[in-house]
């Protein structure tokens, strides 16, 4: 796959590093081993695991790799130059680092004169000695070094003779890569490609002659990377730019996860470079999952994926105005930049306010059901979905709802039991548990159960499921997996209406549902008894092999 | 301000439009009003209102501008060029266009010989007269036209003569723009830069040459726009290459809003060209309340605001990591690429697992607490953080709870009331009202009330505050403004935890405050009372002149 090496662009992931400092993001050390495993699954040459000795959760990360190793990416350890004013094997900082047994260590320095002499209160010719001799002495241990510039696009601007000193320094005493940071992400791509052309040709490095060898054989000129920040919204650019000027290592985040506006995001960086670009990063058909390693991340880490994300996000390849939909049909290329599967990604025709006629159609279509455009049920569907949605529903991220809907009005949805009776308590202060009874009606009989949880949507998802679960015992494997809560017109004040969106699951299939009411409690219950009564047709339907409203796990 | 006109680049606005189409989002006739209003404040001189005739909301909309103008905003009518075989005063979809009474109408055409082939069904020859033609007669009709030149870059790629030949009918016909538009957001800057630079000498523009005169004066030679999409997350940056080979027109919508993955962001692309590169957009006084009406637009549309949007999101000045925290404090330059008070954003130093002793009393300092390294209570707020982290509480969304959280380590959080008993109950089938009761003592006083409302949530915010409200009559007019939950280790099934954050509000301002329990009630309850109590605060300290942690509305 990487036989032609002139076109090799090495990325090296810092997700557990970097995109660790974005505000809201915190990491388990097992959350950190998962993310590793899927980043050296998806074919990422480097992953920073963190900088050993910072925290205890790094070094333990560390050991734990060297236990059970990755398949074929390399872990590098990160930290800074050696403090001012001792000896590179005297300062304790990198004692863990040597500890953490890895390969590759990045080393980050200062290129910003006023950094060294207000930052690290030191001289120039002291800022120089300290990444020359830490450099040195991790090459002595026999460690390969990537040497980070940090801020190096203020420090050129500021004082270019100074910053390119730095750099030869770092070649003098052994850095194989050379690592161009944009740290506070204000540089746009006009001036990376001048300054990375400018700093290529000074250092004897063109374009052409960067090719790299994949065996990162030690040469006597090193390679050049870009670590861009996404503050003025051009991360991705300026990371491109970069290297269609001679860098061979990118730098970046799944998700573009990061501090304060993000890093480059690689599920951006990669299929750019490698479908547009002609580069290769990664094979092919790692590529095929690319929008599964950032979903699966984005789950890793707690956060809600961003659905408008180039690339792998839900709406990345969504179609809702009804010109678009039939243009999609007739020329894929006219509304997609990509095949959306050479990224692991789908087409999705849209349900929404704005949808038309043909839009449903395409969308029961892909549900399996033939809708004609002459039948009222379809006209009667149509005028439904637009009550609904003046009420507040919201079907885009609910089709296992919609799926029911489109049933209704076709008169194809049975009824696998009735809800008759409904009651909520809870005493907060006394007892954190709440209680739910429920009577239902299945087949004619009433059956009335009660059961306890840890909270009132828990508490009703038992008490139905412990109604239903003698007539339908595939109930017993059905679990909530996610429950969202949108208040709509918050302005509104208490009369406001709370939407929820639940998914359920079966162990190998996940379908959403949607309820909305003035009241939280009632709104989850709609969605809740439509989760059961989805997993209960899926069940029955096992053997269709049209598509349903389901994601595959 | 724009004295210099060399300089101005003619921001469009298209988030009532293209902006329209993101999946989520819909808007009302009010809401569009409101959003038209906002950007006329901002200073926009272009603001796409719709497509008159395609939905009856967009012919009130134009309707209810005339009769209400905006300050200085041109709004403009949007439409396809007329369909073939007909003329254009005959083609009844422009008649609605000119009853919509703009100025200025935008008229969009293909470039694309495959799409006039394919998706129109017609000749090369007949899409050159459709354009010619509906740009005549709207000339004709005292219209001025910008002509929007749809899936330029792909019609260029495929065949450069044919997308040319477009452009030269526009220019004949009288458009006095041209706007090159990515429609589906595949090409790349380089691509951008070079088309621009290629097309703009063909027709006799160089960038020298298209400076362009305020008061829009017809001219022989058109003016360059550019409209971009993130498909490969580089609107921002693709509309940035464009005005740098002489585009003196972008457009794009607030936020990035627009089908799939959005269209360039304006909040990114008018501080960029401003701040950065020299360009007069807006005047400075009116960037000022970029990151105010990035906010409040958000709020119209119902979206949450995207918090780590570069330049007016709420992290992208914000500070984690402890180094970062006193570098910033030294030179803010080194982790800020632009005075976050340009765009009316502000420096945040974030309170979170990570967070070292520098972090904790930095934000104490902007609370107006005085804490003192050395102080025993300082090393405790920090260990009860850490717990409380650990449970899932996150105070960085929460800066009340997290000021109450500071006072009880200090000895300073009184105690207002006491919680002795609060009960939910909830009957849905027959009822879908909520009631909650609660027993609270207030100066050794017990209080027991009762409230029934919409949702347990009001209920219980009810039942607190008519107990409380004799003792504290300023508790009438506080509200919950916002309410949002979130469940934690999603993967533990029943036994998940849930976050609650409530918004609440006494009119002028707002503050945050957190809840955490495997039980919604109960997490809500907490958030609530919390609500309530930091609601109390701020009254008692009414007078204090320092900061707290509340927005003023």
């Amino acid at each position: 796959m990487h036989s032609d090496q002139t076109n090799r662009i090495w990325i090296y992931d810092t997700t557990l590093r970097d995109g660790a400092q974005r505000e809201g993001l915190s990491l388990s050390l097992e959350d950190k081993l998962r993310i590793a495993r899927k980043l050296d699954k998806l074919g990422v040459p480097f992953i920073e695991g963190g900088w050993p000795g910072a925290n205890p959760k790094d070094v333990q990360f560390f050991w734990q790799l060297k236990e059970e190793p990755l398949s074929s990416a390399e872990v590098v350890a990160f930290c800074s130059t050696r403090r001012p004013n001792t000896t590179a094997a005297e300062d304790p900082m990198l004692q863990p680092i040597l500890a953490a047994g890895t390969r590759w260590v990045t080393i980050f320095g200062k290129s910003w004169d006023l950094q060294v002499i207000e930052g690290l209160k030191t001289s120039l010719e002291e800022n120089l000695a300290m990444i020359g001799d830490t450099i040195e002495y991790l090459r002595s241990q026999g460690r390969r070094v990537i040497y980070d510039a940090e801020h190096w696009f203020d420090g050129y601007k500021h004082n270019r003779d100074y910053a390119l000193k730095t750099l030869e320094t770092a070649i003098a005493a052994g850095a194989e890569w050379l690592v161009f940071c944009d740290t506070n992400g204000g540089t746009l791509p006009h001036e990376i490609s001048q300054i990375v052309r400018d700093v290529a040709s000074v250092i004897g490095i063109s374009a052409q002659q960067s090719e790299a060898n994949s065996e990162f054989k030690t040469r006597n000129l090193p390679l050049l990377g870009i670590h861009t920040h996404n503050d003025s919204d051009t991360a991705v650019a300026n990371a491109l730019a970069a290297v269609m000027e001679g860098a061979r290592m990118v730098q970046g985040t799944i998700n573009g996860y990061g501090e304060r506006c993000g890093n480059a995001n690689l599920c951006s960086v990669i299929p750019n470079l490698q479908l547009k670009l002609g580069y290769d990063c990664i094979q092919d058909e790692q590529l095929l999952h690319l929008t599964a390693a950032s979903r699966s991340i984005s789950e890793v880490v707690n956060l809600a994926p961003d659905e408008h994300a180039p690339f792998v996000g839900r709406s990345a390849f969504a179609h809702k105005g009804g010109i678009h939909v039939s243009a999609v049909e007739r020329n894929p290329l006219t509304y997609e930049h990509i095949q959306p599967e050479q990224v692991g990604n789908e087409r999705r025709i849209v349900i929404s306010d704005q949808a038309g006629l043909s839009n449903i159609l395409a969308k029961a279509r892909s549900f399996g059901i033939d809708l004609d455009k002459q039948d009222p049920a379809c006209r009667q569907l149509l005028r439904r979905l637009k009550e609904l949605e003046n009420e507040g529903y919201q079907f885009e991220a609910a089709e296992a709802s919609f799926d029911l809907l489109m049933r209704e009005a076709l008169g194809q949805r049975q009824q696998m039991f009735e809800l008759k009776g409904f009651q909520v308590h809870c005493d907060i202060v006394r007892n954190a548990n709440a209680l739910a009874t429920v009577k239902v009606a299945v087949n004619g009989k009433d059956i009335l159960e009660a059961a306890e949880a840890n909270g009132p949507v828990s508490a009703l998802d038992a008490a139905l499921r412990k109604a239903l679960v003698n007539f339908y015992p595939e109930i017993a494997v059905f679990h909530l997996t996610d429950y969202k809560v949108r208040i709509l017109d918050s302005g509104a004040g208490t009369s406001a209406k709370t939407r929820v969106l639940v998914e359920s699951s079966n162990g190998h299939q996940r379908w959403a549902t949607v309820g909305v009411s003035s009241n939280i409690l009632e709104a989850s219950y709609q969605a809740v008894v439509e989760g059961i009564e989805y997993g209960l047709l899926l069940q029955s339907s096992a053997s269709r092999t049209t598509e349903v409203a389901t994601t595959q796990l």
